[in-house]
Formats: structure tokens, sequence, C-alpha cells
């Protein structure tokens, strides 16, 4: 398996002036395209449609470059929010079967799956973990990988409108979110408990209907998942090292313990035995510590009514990310709901090969 | 001339607790006090009322345990805008003569003084350039420095509300800032200046009308200058070293190129000798980098119009100063017009002598 | 009972120049003011720290006026939020012992009361609710007022921080609210059922805790509720109409059945007996339909992210009431929970007897 | 000429179920579709990806029901910003052939025309009003009007985005528009005066370029401009009323005085001839009153930081005409800049025809 990886800057949800540049010189084939992982410039919450725009304009493009069907095969994970320095960008996951001239190494493998759609009220349960952790488990299986090399697995997730939430309340049906920004908490908290399962870090046995978005010992530390309005069902990306792989591209990762965890950054670009300069993008997740508190002292994105705590822990942990690779073009998401610790979170590093 | 410094957390812009501790333990002596530098949780912007909670609860306070006039002479700078990590905190100086009993040495001094009030017409112009440059000079003679000793020169400068706005209009009075908001950068952008003329880093013969937050080659390396709707005239703060400190603190600069510059925070700190341990605070300004660009990559802080690029730049270079010292407890102050160049800002650390 | 009615504008939340031109001409003796609703120009959500900054304000001016005692028996009730049109003001009521000399006929009188303080866990709760109706029955027996003839009871209750959130947290004491906006709906709600319970529009016996800010088909038609930071109790104004009054001044109700229920502001008006230009000034109460439905049409406030539903909706019904007047120095206050009918809310007039 | 009105209602900005619907059900001709004024919930300022969304959304499915260059000659006007009650819908306007077997009467009719694509430089120019009012005239000639009987001159215009503004800085090419958000309302503003140019309400020989955005007392009566990151040229539709129409519909207008002008509402049904209830829809344009004041008293949209005064303004004028019609589903449209008198604006009725 040959994963290639290509950061492409956009200035706009719609704007494909870069990808359809490398395509135009024959550097990238539409054709081999696996995953799209996106940072667009929205608000990361529920009304931000420019994840779905851009969607809706990869979607088009690569329908035209390719075939239908191929392009519906996708997985697009959009995740909003470029709050501070954060750089909207793609980054492009393309597969190839193993070219025999190139040498197998240790190097990148890429398995994508998806689940069934889901119902509102399925969202943040232990139905969704369940079905979460046997798609991971799939494209696990798929990408040829064993779980200890496992080193990131990015799901995208679903929401609940209010529209939904009304037709909800109107079929007496219980959902477990009050509101819409709530659900995207238990959606992306479920989908994490999901990885973490199939990850065998927390056993779905012991597993609790209240643990999810409540006990946040319970985590994954290879998870990073995102919410989005566009989509009813969850899209899985598992990405590791495996020997088959003849990808120029190498993994690692680490977990940040809070939000200024410097040394957690450095430590993700150590595992992948590559110097700081064969960093390629950098993949965190971030949430405004629940606590209240960022290394003992008080914080107050948590009592902010005017701005949303995911996009201001967004700016936060993008910087920091950003300083110490001295790019702003890196991939930080935001709602870390059992993705590593409370107030921390996983935070993964592609490397080219030297 | 001893100066002490004390960092004191607050809960809210009326959260006098630790203050109060301090003083009822007689650790801090409130007669002593000379300037307070508060970070209040505000939106830094327009209507942010919390630099003026602050100062009225201080100024109460300060009365009933000194007597009026001295509460009335100290020096208030709150800065509003605590976002991301930043933690809410005010930074106390004391001021004491000499004690006998300590040696001298290179260390902290401070000098603060007070322009007369503005007319918002004169707000933004060389006329506010020219007054506080003389009041910086006051600052600097009344300190007992000498110009390369100064490492810090903070200014509280008044900003146009609509009212002003309304009423200027009525008198057919030019004003350059077509609202408030803009009216914070003209008064901040002409305050720094008038440093920068003190300082000797522009000439003030030199200096045209319409280089005033235009020309931003223009600028200077210690001027940390916050606009606020409390006050109508520019309140100066001046602090460097000098050989006749009895000081047990210490105080350095660097300027911050852009605003994920980590190596400047590093410089800053030890410019003032000290390990990073003797780290008591750091005073930086931080601006979204008016080029649209930081480190070559596109930054959205410019074009969101629900976020004030003030309010995101701030959580950025909190983020990236605090992940240095590891402390969230940092001064970061947007708004950097001729505050070190584009897109960057001075930073100056305070560390207690070993 | 002669109970005086003051609309007076602030230009910022610390501004009483025009307070303290009444209290100069001898229109206004401050020895009598029983009670202060105000209108503040933050955000009316958690960080809205202008309440605290009017109250703390008034508070040493009124005191520097009376006997600290006096000053510290008035009730302040600061509504935060002048969105849109809404423009900040006080509404002063002052109490005299009846005017022998003055004919008594139907018109306003008040009465007010505290409830004890509550803890976090409380808020939300039934004991919140039995608590504030005895406060309620206390204040309408104090007014002298016989039920019918109520029309306004306003509270202003107490939210839930972060931090008390993490040290409840730590306690492990199970709090309603997950987060301190949340906690700020809770607390409203359950205070209006108190004042159902006292008006006897719902039975306490019937109530169970999980119809608190759940079965919005409970609700009180006078009740009027607001969350603050600056209170840990509930403080009580009952206003009503009794025939004992010597005031110049009558009150009246309606209940908008929606946003846009401009009839039902008229109503409200024609409960006065007064003709429109009579009236002082409106108060009224404003939530953004938990249906997302208006009048059968989406709204988009509930999956906003970047504006608080609360803001967006006072700003439309302050539009409304405000047209019908003509007059936008009206009260209007966001979250209705339990105070009129879902989407709806209670809205009371206070007019000049010709 | 045969006008028809759909008013369609949207669940997201690229939610075409109810018009493709009415296509189904051949109740609309997709061939017949001349013009699309949208309302999206994006924030109707710089970015605001949901107008260009709802445009591309809208190519993609008229393309694939008629030919490609019919669906590229249609006119979308995506005017951004659902605030408060306003719906997201879209208007759909089309034009056939006169029917021979319907009577011709006074009613509605249509033009639409084009300007060239604008530099950055010309954004809010005297140049743009040229070419503008050249363009209007076009759009008037097309439609068969005479210039009493236009009521409604809808503009979508471009803005200048912060990567313009840096490559425009580079070149040293003044732009009048200092960021963003402000380019968006000299954009608005020069539309305006060309409307107004065309209309002979404003003289073309005696404006000024200073006069752009700067004096209001220049103003047309039936100018609509909304910019849009999504176009670099502006496009024009004249709607009015002609007597070779064979259209059901009949257009009338008013211009509100102030925000809360509900007289206006009115006046500009009853100029229809057509009761309340026969009104589809309502187009008005909203600004936040730049004297601080509305009907003498002070509001805070202007020293709002947290919020844009256009979002906030939207809300309350958009809560005044739908509180007359009692239908939350209609047309305002942010930033009136010469539309109509400052503070106020046009505001047009269609009602159909009894």
């Amino acid at each position: 398996m040959k994963i290639g990886v290509f950061k492409i800057p956009q200035n706009s949800p719609d704007d494909l002036t870069q990808l359809d540049r490398l395509v135009q010189q024959r550097q990238l084939d539409p054709a081999t395209i696996t995953a799209i992982l996106g940072k667009t410039e929205g608000n990361g919450c529920v009304n931000d449609f420019t994840r779905g725009f851009a969607v809706q304009t990869l979607k088009t493009y690569l329908q035209s470059k390719t075939d239908r069907q191929m392009a519906e095969q996708i997985v697009y994970v959009m995740s909003g929010g470029t709050e501070g320095v954060l750089s909207p960008h793609l980054t492009v996951f393309t597969c190839e079967e193993a070219d025999l001239n190139l040498p197998q190494r240790m190097g990148l493998v890429l398995g994508v799956s998806r689940t069934r759609d889901f119902l509102p009220e399925e969202i943040g349960t232990l139905t969704m973990v369940e079905e979460v952790a046997a798609a991971v488990e799939a494209a696990i299986a798929k990408a040829g990988l064993t779980k200890p090399d496992v080193h990131f697995v990015q799901i995208k997730c679903p929401l609940i409108t209010a529209l939904h939430l009304k037709s909800q309340a109107e079929a007496l049906q219980p959902v477990r979110a009050q509101n819409s920004y709530q659900s995207m908490a238990y959606s992306r908290g479920a989908s994490a408990l999901g990885v973490a399962v199939a990850m065998q870090e927390v056993s779905f046995a012991q597993l609790r209907p209240d643990d999810i978005c409540s006990n946040y010992s319970l985590y994954s530390s290879v998870a990073s998942t995102s919410a989005g309005v566009e989509l009813q069902n969850c899209e899985v990306i598992v990405l590791g090292n495996a020997p088959h792989s003849t990808s120029a591209y190498v993994i690692g990762h680490s977990v940040m313990r809070h939000a200024l965890d410097r040394e957690a950054v450095a430590q993700a670009i150590a595992t992948t035995g590559q110097p700081i300069d064969r960093v390629v993008n950098l993949f965190a997740k971030a949430e405004a510590d629940p606590s209240g508190l960022i290394l003992d002292k008080r914080h107050t994105m948590l009592d902010d009514s005017d701005i949303n705590h995911t996009r201001m822990v967004r700016a936060v942990v993008g910087a920091v990310v950003a300083s110490v690779v001295q790019d702003p073009m890196v991939y930080v998401s935001g709602g870390s709901e059992h993705q590593g610790p409370s107030g921390g979170g996983p935070i993964a590093a592609i490397a080219q090969l030297q």
C-alpha cells in the first residue's frame, strides 16, 4: 500500500485552485484519493456551513475528474474553525497499490470505513459506541494494521439540529442533548469511546450509558472526532504504520495533557523518528479544560457567553502547536470529549521519511 | 528606590480577596502602591466595562485603606481581554524609599506620569504623540532611568464612544476614527508613537499626521498601549533597570516579530539574566498581522465578522507566551499599532533576582 | 402607600448623571427608594459584569446620600442586555407613607422580599421553588395586595459559575446545570414556578422536580425572572394595584403568546385603562421559541453558535414592544422559562394616571 | 410580460426540497427563472459563506434542470443574515412571454442587468456609481418601466477581502476601505448612489467622491444593495409596475424613517392597493442609526464589539416588519448606506392581485 499525503491551502471553503494545480501538473491523481481532512473557516459549531460547502465543492470537482462512484467513496472530514493563526487547508490522502519497485518499510498505511446512519435518539448512546467500535475495527483490518501501530483515528460524526430536536420532542423520544451545540459533544464523545473500545483502551462491557460525556477518565489516546451537520452516519479514517507500506510518510503520536503542553507536541514529532523540518502536518484535539483551570490558574473560556469555548481553545492549541513547528497550517479540532485526558487531547504527526 | 511586584489572581473584576489577604498579612502596604496593571475578563474592545468596574472597586478599596489623595495618584492600567488561557490578574507595583540596609544593584525602577485630557478630535493626531512623548520623558526622569535601560512603557489611553462621535459630527469637527472600535487603534497608535519619539526611535520632526496607523515601519520596541472608555487622558508607567535600585526584581525585553515568535519570549526572559523559574510576569502586545498572513500562511482573523481580531490574537499570543513559562497568568494586550513591527509586538519580562 | 416611578436613562452602567440631577432638584428623595430595575448594556449572560458594576455604583452613591442600612435594603434588579434598539435605563421605584392630602384610588402598590442564599445544588430544584413562593407571598402581603390584582413579580436570582461547578464536581454533589449558561435557565425557571405556586397558577403538590425547565405548560402569567452572577439569593419585587394607593401610577399586564405578539403589547397597555401616551414603561420577558418555529416559520436563533439566543430574542421583543409605543427605552429581559407560554412571556405596563 | 413570484422556505443554504417540489409538481418552470433573492442564515458580513453555498447549490440544480447558459443568466442575490425571527427563504422570480389569454393590467414587471467586474480600488468610487447607474438604466429599459413606477432596485455588489487588501497595499494602489467589513459599506453605498443617479434622485454631476458613505442626505428611496464575497461585479434587479404586465402580482414601496417605523411598513403595503393578507413578501433595508440614537434614545449597537451592528439591526427591523404582517419570512437586509434616510431604509411590498 502506497499512501500519499498532500497539504493544500484554501483561500475559501470552495477554493480548489491549489488542488487543481496539483491535478493539472499530474502530481496528484484524483482517482487515488481515499480521504480528505480539511480545516474550514466556519465557527466549527452548529451553524457552520463551511464544512458542507467545502465537501459539496470537492465532490462536484472530483466527480468531474473521476467517475461518480469513486468520488462518492472518498471520506471527507471537514473540521470547522480556523481561529487564531490556524490556516484553512486540506490534507488529501491518496492510496495506490504498492509499487513493486519501491522498498517496503515501516511507514504510513490507511483504512476507511463507515457506520450506518444514526437516529437522533442514538447519538451519544452505547449503540453509537458499539457501531463506531465495529467500524474502527473494520478500518484497522482494511489498513492491515496491528493495534499498537495505530496512531490516529479520525471520525466525522453527526449532530442534532433544532428541527430534529423538535420532531423528536413531538415523538416523545428521549434525546440526550438539550440543544444542538450539546449534541455535538455527545456525538463526539460516543464516537471517541467507540475508538477506545476498538483499541481496547476501554472495555465495552464495563461501559455504562452515563459514562458518556461524564466519566472523562475513560478516553482514547488516538481518537479525533468532529461533529458536523452534513451527515447522519460516522465516517472513519484510521492511520498507522505498517511494514508493508511503500509510503514516503510515517506517523507518530502523543497526548497533550493540557492546552499548553508544548512538550507533547515535540514528543509526537519525535515518535515519527524524523526531524522537525520533515513534519508535513500535525493533528490535534483541543478542549477548554472543564475544571475551569489550566495549570492551576483560572481560565474564562467556559464562562464567556460571547464566544464558544471550542472556538477559543482551538485558537490556543493551534497557537501552541504552530509555535513548535513555526507553521500555522496545522489541523486542530475542537471538543475532545473522551479524546485524551480531560482538558487535553491526542496529537498525531505525519512526517516525510528522509 | 525599592520597587515591589505582586501578581494577584482575580475571580472577577471586583474580586480583591487575594489583594486584601496580602494587605491583611502585612505583606503589601497599600500606601506604597504606585501602579496597578490588570488583565480583566471583558472583550477588551469598546463596550468592555470590566476595566472600569475593576478600577472603581480598587479605588474604593484603596481609599478605605489609605488616604483618598494617595489612592487617586495610583496609575491604574486595566487591559481587557483574557481570551484563551489568559488568567485574570493584577500586577501591583509598590514603591518605597530605598532601604539603606539593602544593597543597591542594577534592578527595577519605575516612574509614572499623566497627560492632560484629550479632546476627541485630538485622538490619533500629532498633538497626542507630542503630549505623550513629553509625559514619557517625565516618567523616565522621575524613575532616574537612562533611555537604554528603559524596558517597558505602558500607557492607558482614551477612546471615542458613539455618543462622542455624534456630538463631534454635529460640531463639524473632523475626527479621524469613523467608529469607536477604530478610535481605539488611533489612540493606541498615537500613544505608541509618543513613546517612540521619547525613546528616540522615531523623529517627531519627520513624523507626518498620515503616518499614524498607516506607516507601521515606525514603531517603539518598548511601548505597550491600551485604550479604554474610562479615561480621557493618557496615564504612563515606565519600567527599567537602574543602578540605584534596591528592588528584588529586574526587567528585560525583546520584540516578537510575529504572533508565533516563541524565541522572542525566551529572549526577553534571557535579557533579565535570570532563569525561567524566576519569572514573575511577562507583558506582551499582540495584533492580528495586518498582511493577512502569518509565516506566509493565510490567517482568517481579519475577515472574521463574528469575533474581533484583537480578541483572537490575544488568545494566540497568550498561548504562545504561556506555553514558554507554563503559566497562563501573563499580561497580553491587544492592538499593537506602532508597538513593535507590523504583526508583532514588544514583550517584557520581570524576574525576581536570585 | 404612595409609589413613585422614575425612568432614568444611563450612558453607561456607572452613569448616574440623570439620577443625581433628579436628586439635586429634589424631585426624587433617595431615602424613599425601594427598588431599582435596570437594563444594562452587557450580554445578559454569564460573564455580564455590567449588572454588578451598576449595582456597585448605585450602592456607593445611595450610601453617600442616605444611611448605609437603608441603601442595603433597596432591591436591585439589573437585567443585562440592551440588544437592538433597547436603551439602557433604570426604573426607580420610591415608596412613601400615604399622603393624607391625596385621595386613595386604585393604583400602584409595591412589596419586596428576599429569600435566603441558595447552595449551587439547590438552584433549579423544588426547594428553590418553595422558598421563592414563600418570599412572593410575603411581598404580596407587604404590598397589601390581593392576588388578582398582582400584575408583575420581578425576581433576581443567582447562577452557577464555572468555579462553582468545579467545586461541586469535586464534592460529588449533583448539580442540575452542566454549565453556567444553563444554570441561568434553571434558576430563572424554578424562580418563575415559585411565583406560579404563590399565585396559585401551579400546584406545588403536583409539581415534580423534572417539570422544572421541561414541562413548559406550567407557567406564571406575571413572573419575570433574571439571573445574575452578583447574588446567591433571590430578591423579589411584587407590583399590583390596590385601593389604598395614593400613587399617580397604575399597572396592567397581558401575556405575549409569541415574540411577535404585537396585540398583547397593546392589550397590556389597555388593561391600565390609560391611553398609550401615558405609558411610563413596559416590562416584558422574551425567549427564542424552543420549538424552533415562530408562527410556523423556522427561526435560526437556537442553532446560531455565534450569538446566544437570549441576546437575539431580546432584540426581537424589544423591537416589537418599542414599535408599539415608539419608545426604545423599555424593559425586555431574556429567558422566559415558565414565564408565560413556551416562546412567549408576560408583559406588564405602568402608566401615569390622567 | 408575465412575472411569477414564489416564496420558498429553506432548511439550510443548500436545501432545495421545496423548490424541487414546485418544479416536480410543474408549478414552477425552472426555464423561466430570471432572478432569485435569498435570505441565508450566515452572519451577513465578510466571512458569510452561506451566500456562496446557496448560489452554488442553486446553480448546480438549475443547470441539471435547464441548459447551462440559461442557468448562468439568472441573477442570484443572496443576502446573508436571518437574525431574530427572520426565516431563511428564497424569493424566485419567473418571467414568461405575455400570455395573450390574460388581460394586461398595471402589475409587476422586472428587468435585470449586470455591470463589468470592478477592481478593488474602484469599489466605493464615482466610477462604481456611474457604472451602476448605467446598469440600472438598462434594467429599467428592459422591464419597459417608466421611472415613477419603479419600486425596488436590488443590487448585489462585491467586497474586498483581506487578501485583496494586502495585494493592493503591495501595489501601492489606494483603496478606500481599511478592512473588509468597511469595504462592504463602501460597495453598498456607491451602488445605492448609482440607483439614486439613475432614478434622478441625485445628480451625478454634483456628486463628489467624498459624498460616498459620508453625506447621507443623498439617497435613493428604492435602492437595496447587498455586498458579498462571491462576485466582483454588480448584478441589478429592477421591479416596478407597468400597464403591459400580465402578472398576478403588484409592487409598492415606502421609506422607513427609522428602525421602528411601523407606519412605513403599513404604508408600503397600502401602496400596492391590496389588503395585508395578500402580501407575498416585504423587502426592507436596515441600519443601526449612525447618530447613536433612535427616537432620541441612546442605542448600543454601534458600541457593541461582540455583535456587528448590521446583525442586530436586521433582528430589529425584521421583528418590526414581521410583526405587522405576522409572518417572519420577510426579506430584511443590513447596511442601508444611501438607501433611504440615515438610520432608515426603503421598504417594498409585493402582493398578489385579488
